[in-house]
C-alpha cells in the first residue's frame, strides 16, 4: 500500500502541470483583448495611460468580491447590480479618479461610463463592469472619457497596456499568467492588478481583473474567487486604510472548450490551485509595490488556537507601524513584533512564545535568547524579510504580507491632490 | 420655577470652581514629592533624567489602568498585582527600557527595583509600584538602577523632573494640575504623561501618574478613573500601536482633609469633571507630541446610532495614515476622511453624511458641495485641525485626538534601537 500510495502521487504530478507563463497577463487566456489610452484623466500625468477596457470574445461567467467599506464608490455599486446576472463581456477602467463620495451624480456617471463603452465596442450596456481609482470626492471628467474610449483599440496582447492603465501609486504594473494542464484539460488563467495605498483589503482588494479560458460554472467560480482571495489579497496591508473602491473580477469565458468545471472534482481542485497561485503572486506584488516601500514583509503565524486568530495576528504584525519603520532603518527590535503580537486580539501565552526574524530565534518560551544581531540586521538588508512565530496553542497557521513604512509613504501621501 | 431653576444655576457657577494651575504638576497636590535622576538606563543620553520616584507623605488610596495588550511588561504584571491591595506609598519610574518580553528575569527584576526603592525612602516594599518604558525585549541594568536610586532627592516641586524622567522619544515634558474648590472643599488633582509612540491606548495608557490630595472611596476613584481614561487617553491614538507598558495609576492621600468622596454625590461631581479635566489635558498634550508630529488633529463624530459607533469612527479616522499625511501635506483631500469612516466599523448611510473640515462644510447628505478649497487649506495649515462628521442616524457622539504622521515618525522609528 505504502507502494501504491507512492506511485499515485507521481502519477498526479506527472499529469497535472501549473507553469507560469513568461510575460503572462490578463488577455494571456484564449479570446481576451484589452486596450488603453492616456484620456488626461490623471492631473499632471503627462500622457501616462489611464484609460482602460477589457474585452472577451465570448460572454463571460464573472464572480466579483467588492470593498466592505460602508462607502463604497460609484462603478462597485454598480458592479453589485450588474454581477446579480453573473455575465458580462467587458469591464472599463480608469485611474486618476475613483468617483467615490460623488452621490447620486457618481452612479449616473458610472452608468454612462459603461454605456459609452458598450457603444465604442458595439455590445450592451448591461454586459459592461465599471472600475475606477485614484482620488475621492471628484467627479469623473465625462467629456475626456468619451473622447478617450473612441481612441483605445484593443489586442490579445493589450494587457500590458491596461495593467500600465490601472496604475496610480503604483510604480511597476503588476500581471502575470499560469498555464495548467492536467490529462484532458488545457486552460489559462491570468490577470492584473494594482495597490498601492489605501490597501488593507477585507473580503476583496484594490482593483484586479483575473481572466480564464476554462469553462467554470458559476457558483464554484465564486466559491473559488473567495476562497483565493482569503489567502491573498486579504493577506495583504499596506497602510490599514480599506479603500471604498476595492474590486475584484474574475471573468471565465470558456474558450478553453472544456466542460464546465464544477466543485469538488479533480478539475476543481487544480483550478483553485492555478487560481491560488495567481492571487498570491499579484496579491505579494502588490506589497512589495506598497507606496514608498523598498522591502516585502512577509508574517507567519502558526500554532494559533484556531484559523481566523492566526490571520488576525498576521494581519495585525504585518500592519504595526512600528515592524515596519524598524525593517526600513534595519532596526533589529524584535520587540515591536510582539508588542503587535499581543494587541492583535489572538489568544497568546507569552511563556510558550516563540520568534525567528528569517532563521534566527529571537525569543523561545517568552524568554529572549541570545543571538547573532549581525546575522538579523543580515536578514533586515534583504528584499524579502520574513519573520515567524510559534504560538504553540493549537494548528491554526497564516500568512500576510506588507511592506516597510519609509519617508517616501508620507510625502507621496502629503501631496496626493495637491 | 424657571427663575428658581437659573438661580441654581448661577449658584452653582459661584460656589464651584475648577482653575488650571500655572506650572501645575503631580508634586501639586499636598503631601507628594518626587525627584529623579540620570542613571544612564537611557542609550546614548548623555545625562538625561530617566529615573525617578514619586512619593506620598501618606499612604495612598490607588487606582490603575492597565494595558490591554496580552503580552504585558513585568512593571505591569507587578502593579496589577499590588494593586489588589488598593494602597501605596510610591511609584518608581525609569525610561530607556520597558521591561518588556523579558520573562521571568524581568519579574524578578521589577520586584528588585521597587524594593531598593523601598529601601532608597524607607518604606514597605509592597507599598511601592513600578513603571518602565522604552526598549522591549531587553533586561534592566539593575546595578545603574541600584545606583541610580541613591541619587535621587525628593522634593514638593520634583514632579517637573519626574515628568523629564518618564520621557522617550517625547520632545517635551507633559504636565499639568487642577484646584477645585466648593462650599467646604478644597482640593488639587495633577499629573504627568509621557507618550509618544506606541500609542494606541486601550483601557489605559501610555505612562500616566496623578496624584489628589483628596480623600476618595477606593471603588469610587477606580471608578472615576475608568470614565475619564474613556474620553481622554482612550481617545488619543499616535499609530495604532498599543504598548504592553500601558500604565495609568492615580494616588489620593486625603491630605486635603475632606470626608472621602463617594459615588453619587456633589463632591463626586465635582472631583469627576475635575479629573476629565486633567486627563483630556494630558490626553490631547500627548496627542500634540506624538513621534514626529507637528499638528494636533481632532475628529468629532456626531448622530451615531451609539456612542460604541461614534467612538469606532472617531478613533479610526484619526488613526488613518492617509488622512494623518494629507493634513501634514495641507491637501485638502477630504475623502480620505469618508473612506476611513466607512471602513470604521460605525454604521453609516451615506446619503445623511455631512463633513465639516474646520467649519467649512464640504460634504452635505452625502453630495460633495462646492467649498472655499483655500479655506479649507488654512484650516488644515494650523496648529490644530479639527473636523466634524453629522452621521444623522442618532445621538452617539464622541471626540478623538492623534496628529499628522511624517517624515520624522518614520525617522525617528527607523533608527530606534540601533
Amino acid at each position: 500500500m505504502p507502494g501504491y500510495s507512492q506511485y499515485a502521487i507521481v502519477k498526479s504530478v506527472m499529469e497535472t502541470k501549473i507553469d507560469t507563463i513568461t510575460d503572462g497577463t490578463v488577455t494571456t487566456p484564449h479570446g481576451f483583448h484589452a486596450g488603453a489610452t492616456a484620456a488626461g484623466i490623471k492631473q499632471g500625468s503627462d500622457g501616462k495611460l489611464d484609460l482602460g477596457i477589457l474585452f472577451s470574445q465570448e460572454p463571460c461567467v464573472v464572480a466579483g468580491l467588492f470593498t466592505t467599506n460602508r462607502i463604497k464608490s460609484a462603478p462597485v455599486v454598480l458592479c453589485r447590480e450588474r454581477l446579480e446576472r453573473g455575465r458580462a463581456i467587458a469591464v472599463v477602467v480608469n485611474s486618476g479618479c475613483a468617483n467615490a463620495s460623488t452621490g447620486e451624480q457618481g452612479l449616473a456617471d458610472a452608468t454612462e461610463m459603461a454605456a459609452l463603452t458598450a457603444k465604442a465596442i458595439g455590445v450592451e450596456p448591461e454586459n459592461v463592469l465599471v472600475a475606477s481609482t485614484g482620488v475621492i470626492g471628484q467627479r469623473l471628467p465625462m467629456d475626456r472619457i468619451k473622447d478617450g474610449l473612441n481612441h483605445i483599440s484593443l489586442s490579445d496582447d493589450g494587457g500590458h497596456e491596461l495593467a500600465r492603465a490601472m496604475m496610480t501609486t503604483d510604480t511597476v504594473p503588476k500581471e502575470t499568467a499560469v498555464a495548467v494542464s492536467a490529462e484532458g484539460l488545457r486552460f489559462t488563467i491570468g490577470g492584473v492588478v494594482k495597490g498601492s495605498g489605501m490597501i488593507h483589503p477585507n473580503m476583496a482588494t484594490l482593483l484586479c481583473f483575473l481572466t480564464t479560458d476554462a469553462a467554470v460554472e458559476p457558483d464554484f467560480l465564486q466559491q473559488a474567487l473567495h476562497r483565493s482571495a482569503d489567502i491573498s489579497f486579504n493577506m495583504v496591508s499596506i497602510d490599514n486604510d480599506t479603500s471604498p473602491s476595492d474590486t475584484l473580477l474574475l471573468l471565465a469565458n470558456g474558450m478553453a472548450g472544456n466542460p464546465a468545471i464544477s466543485p469538488g472534482s479533480q478539475p476543481a481542485e487544480l483550478f483553485q490551485r492555478a487560481l491560488d497561485r495567481v492571487c498570491i503572486h499579484l496579491a505579494k506584488a502588490v506589497a512589495r509595490d506598497g507606496e514608498g516601500a523598498t522591502k516585502l514583509l512577509e508574517v507567519t503565524v502558526n500554532g494559533a488556537v484556531s484559523k481566523t486568530d492566526a490571520v488576525l495576528a498576521a494581519r495585525t504584525i504585518v500592519s504595526s507601524p512600528l515592524w515596519k519603520t524598524a525593517v526600513y532603518g534595519r532596526d533589529p527590535n524584535w520587540g515591536r513584533v510582539v508588542a503587535a503580537l499581543g494587541r492583535s486580539g489572538a489568544e497568546v501565552e507569552e511563556a510558550r512564545l516563540d520568534l525567528c526574524i528569517g532563521d534566527i530565534l529571537v525569543l523561545k518560551g517568552g524568554t529572549p535568547q541570545p543571538y547573532d544581531e549581525p546575522g538579523v540586521v543580515h536578514v533586515l538588508e534583504k528584499e524579502e524579510v520574513p519573520v515567524t512565530l510559534e504560538l504553540n496553542l493549537g494548528t491554526g497557521s497564516a500568512t500576510a504580507w506588507g511592506c516597510d513604512l519609509t519617508e517616501k509613504y508620507v510625502i507621496i501621501n502629503s501631496q496626493y491632490t495637491t
